[in-house]
């Protein structure tokens, strides 16, 4: 049932789908129940109220949807537009690309403001368009948290205030789904109106669940958006919300549980030491890159990414080669550069559950394959570079303090 | 971790979802993996190949969607027609009746066809109106197999015969969510358009795949639809099987690991012992509740269906009640009656991974129940109607012969 | 990796190894871990406690040993007594056979009390034993609670009540493998020595531990026995319990985690509860035996075991082709006659993580096996029996009343 | 139901309990079954044969015991040696004391050959024994082939070549706990008698069997040993293979499927390239060692274990505190120094089912506790030793090239 086994474990480091915790996976080691019977809406319940913890929300409301985040992107935009609606939204990647693809499939209106792939979305344009649409005509600002393709982490107070300065009632639909239970992410604070993550990222779950948060703005606006839409209609959910059975169809039974692990673990850990451990294990990532003499694909510090690196390879070399060997020989999974950056950069995932002694392992294995392919690294100065911070700065496992 | 906890296995007579095998669940007992390697892409090129054998086609093309059979149903309706094509389609119970619910609010213009909740759809009046539509306005004539609401099965080859009659072109969209895998179902023969069906019903997964497959005509039909899609868009996953690489987007690592084994059991056994199987199980539940002195909801012998059986209670007994009791007392998930038949029927589903003394354990358990709520049954009637056809009838294990 | 696979569950009512509860199994599905790190200590501590809960007793010494049932009779005889120690021992079916060979082959002077099979022990002549021994060469009575090749329960408390009448210091040493954690023992009150049981039986693990429960007395006999052991030495259990680590040598992780989760399990319904549901199954089970017309093995009440019923068939047929049947074509598994009651019985166990239900699927499953190897059994019968007492004497399941 | 839960993965570097492989952990996940059914014997006949390839025998019988490695030793002792017995055992670290302490308390006459911790055994002190031994009176020589405490490996066809030198017919028994599936065993080349290993070693399984492999000599032998066993009886499996149902007593059925797993996958791998996996990984660590300026406690190059090294640590700092800090603030599980060299040495296990990556992980922890614990070592310097080698010399993984 294995497809190319290779001995030991896989070392996993793709930005999504991540590593599984054993208590998650043993959680959802289980047959179906009937989802009617007293017990699932006893369990939706508590995961409905728990989610709106990892987006920092009280007054929105979460929808967790049997689809990924390519149907959450669906969720958050059919349910708050019309068709030929004005949105905003910034390529800055392969992903936040795809999802303009998505918006204009859709039928909106897209205005884009593109950067160089490796920098943040342009904010300044967003304020002059902002400033000149007096009319309102623009009804969302659409913007990804983080960018998974070049590890690009976005602003979102920032968006915020340039929403606020403006006075600009657009609604603020945020990608967060390499970013949320990963990094800070303040629904309430940044009065985004609808925010979203996929379960196998930070989450560290299968895929299967995307979730998604409205606000009550945005619930508003789902009353007269006129988008086609059934399956990912917020309204059939809200029906059953108010019924008490949660469910307009049938949810997986596996994923509930799984989810109810994950955010046991999540909030066992403390969401703000989750962070700090992600940003931890980011930094030592980019210190590593720094110590190979290699550079990082995001152009600024202000943008760095503390759940995805993107490394940019020499010309001489082919980055997809570099993720081949690596599955290949070390049993190492890396991202592939996508679309403009294909060949050009790998990717090193660093989020949802893992720690320092797994991410060394992969610096380790990152460097005997650059070696392999041609690249003069001195062995051992990325893994020296992240241990002489780790050291520092890894704190005691709170339960076994 | 497990909420309303019972001693002894839970007794799983839901029409899905419905058990899972254990070498299924073995199978999806892992951790997530990068989709991008070549194991998932080897992997998934064997079950696109296994997968058309459960819908008994060799020209049709499935997709496994991250969805349920809601979504499932979306994917085949988008993709297929534009809004404002005119549709037929039959309410025979409440997923038929959610199905056209669908088709409406997707902006199709649907024609409904009535019956009484307890027949199958009014074939009669389908001949009738393809006969009056020389013009061909109707797009699409939209079917449900198997009504898991009331226990109907409608008669998918009378259906074709009508459309080849009347030489119409109306592409032919099949609801299988209860039947595939548990009866024969023929795509080819039967000249079907699109069929589709969930992982949770008689594949005996978990919930999160919607499997849809099309016919060459309705993927030509994809290339002119209008309705917007993106998530259910067949275009992406056909651009990604010509690359090799499969999915548009994430796949579930654990659901195609199940699927492979789910598929692997089926083959096992044998297709046409499955549907004996099921056949098997049906006929000695109807038994039962003959012997009970208790109506099926199903009104015609020809309608019968051998996944799900929908029992009638006396005016005097709420159905609801039997549900309950079955789950607080003997750890027994029934079906509850929905909609026109709340109150009125349950239901015990009888498909998937389930053999004979797993159904008489329910019987058992059902007449006890009956005793219960104050219906004067027999004790031991319906188990010994359905033992005397099953002693008679059930073949030894093929893999222990 | 499955051997003989068939469709469905299987319906597993052998004496042992027996059903594991879903959340059990999922417990164990786990990775090893290092036992000396402060986790497992910790996790060990509860146990030992908790373990004593199952004996009830407060001031036994409990030892969970990774062997079986045999091995657990091992460190119950050779912790206590020495080489040519008389002990007295009752056969009355295979499995107080077996332990009277291991005590013979251990080099213990056995005085061999016997009775027909499917009779108890024969008390009297302990007492008449005893009576006559005021030297007390007698070092140990040995006794099986309950007999697992014939369904006979022994009268613990009047086995003590002797002891007493005579004031004699034998050591009381019980096989409770198939009785702990399904009927109620109590070590403290009835004055055992050593009592022992297997994970695989009542408590529903797979096999793996031996669980012995020595009495101060006992440890105390421990100090001077003098049969080799070095495997099965309390003593070094003892010296690892001072110094806080508890593991002479590697135990199993997974059983454990098992064991930690059985336990709650068993507590979360109450003991009492558990006896209770083991004294229904018993009950309905031999209601079932005598409306097919067929006799107990057991042959008086007083014996009657709640844990594994042996029903004897009639001569013109072979229990060994009522086995084989029941696993060829129903996918059910029962227990094989033994020695002298080959051929004579089949048993049918219904201990451990059982309930109504799966015995009654179990009982119409018997019963079809009986029509088929040529009884004139009336179908439906015993299920209507066992039905009729347990549809008056089952409780709602405590977490869902 | 976790203790002192840490985010990420446990990283399990002590000498045993080791990781277990993903698919066996599946292989395993699975309820109880009748151990008398056609299934399980059908399956022991498989694993009985394939148990031989391990050892590198095809005229051994193995046994597959319920029970630990300390069990397997006393299996091995009590069926081919008479109380009074004189055997030759060597002392060199904590495993061969603790088995000679075994020998003594099951009666035999042990002549011990003492040497230093961290040198193999003195096999010239075992020649001149020999030599002398004129009139037969040591009836085995019994030798650990790698002692976990010290990671030592004694050289086995050098003690083969001493008993043919002289002629003498002792039995030859030897521990192969933390060496079988990891280093080269030849047990017909060798002439060994008795050789054994448990589950949880290289094998890679949970804790629970010890297996015991008997030459036709030893089987021979076991005939007239007088020694009392019952439980580890090889007589009782004898008689059970003969009759075709395998076992005297019940077997754990999970661990019968992963080590039918664990089989199917050193088999894949090849056994040769799991040695040439053991001795790549045990050179690694070995020149990271060195590259850290810590000595070895193993003394010579000859004895050098691929599977286990013990780290001597400077005399002012605790090893132990080094395994502490691992645990509390890595999840890194080290093992510690046992008896002679507790406090002075500390355990990397490098044995089971491993791969590069994860060495390295665990490497670069040992480096940051080293700092932590005050030792002045240079950050990533064992770390770009060991890659260096590991660049050099890791093939491509069998089933991906």
């Amino acid at each position: 049932m294995d497809y190319y086994y290779g001995p030991g474990r896989n070392h996993l480091f793709v930005p999504g789908p991540v590593n599984i915790p054993e208590p998650v996976i043993r959680a959802m080691n289980r047959n179906n129940e009937d989802y009617r019977s007293p017990a699932i809406p006893a369990m939706t319940k508590t995961l409905l109220e728990d989610v709106k913890k990892i987006f920092k929300t009280t007054s929105g409301i979460p929808f967790i949807i049997p689809t990924t985040g390519t149907g959450a992107w669906e969720s958050a935009l059919t349910n708050t537009l019309s068709p030929g609606d004005r949105t905003v939204s910034f390529v800055i990647g392969q992903f936040s690309l795809l999802w303009i693809d998505q918006q204009q499939r859709l039928g909106f209106n897209v205005d884009v403001v593109e950067s160089d792939w490796g920098q943040g979305a342009n904010l300044d344009i967003l304020a002059s368009k902002l400033a000149e649409d007096t009319a309102h005509t623009i009804k969302a600002v659409c913007i990804v948290h983080n960018e998974t393709a070049t590890g690009v982490t976005n602003n979102l107070a920032k968006v915020r205030k340039i929403l606020d300065d403006y006075n600009h009632p657009a609604l603020f639909l945020v990608d967060g789904v390499s970013s949320i239970c990963a990094l800070d992410f303040r629904m309430d604070e940044w009065g985004v109106d609808v925010a979203l993550t996929g379960s196998q990222k930070a989450l560290s779950l299968p895929t299967g669940m995307g979730i998604v948060c409205a606000s009550p703005k945005a619930i508003e606006a789902s009353k007269t958006a006129k988008s086609f839409r059934v399956f990912f209609d917020w309204k059939d959910y809200l029906k059953f919300y108010s019924l008490g059975t949660f469910w307009p169809y049938t949810p997986s039974i596996q994923l509930l549980y799984g989810l109810r692990a994950a955010l046991d673990l999540l909030f066992e850990e403390g969401l703000e030491n989750v962070f700090a451990r992600h940003a931890r294990l980011g930094k030592a990532t980019r210190l590593a890159v720094e110590a190979w003499g290699l550079k990082n694909c995001t152009q600024k510090e202000e943008w760095f990414s503390d759940t995805v690196t993107a490394v940019v390879v020499p010309p001489y070399i082919d980055s997809a080669e570099i993720v081949r060997r690596g599955w290949k020989r070390y049993n190492l999974s890396l991202g592939l550069g996508l679309n403009k950056v294909a060949g050009k950069v790998f990717r090193i995932g660093h989020l949802g559950n893992l720690n320092e002694l797994q991410l060394l392992g992969c610096l380790a294995g990152v460097e005997m394959i650059l070696k392999d392919v041609g690249y003069p690294v001195k062995l051992g100065s990325g893994v020296a570079a992240a241990c002489a911070y780790l050291q520092n700065n890894t704190p005691l496992i709170v339960s076994r303090v």
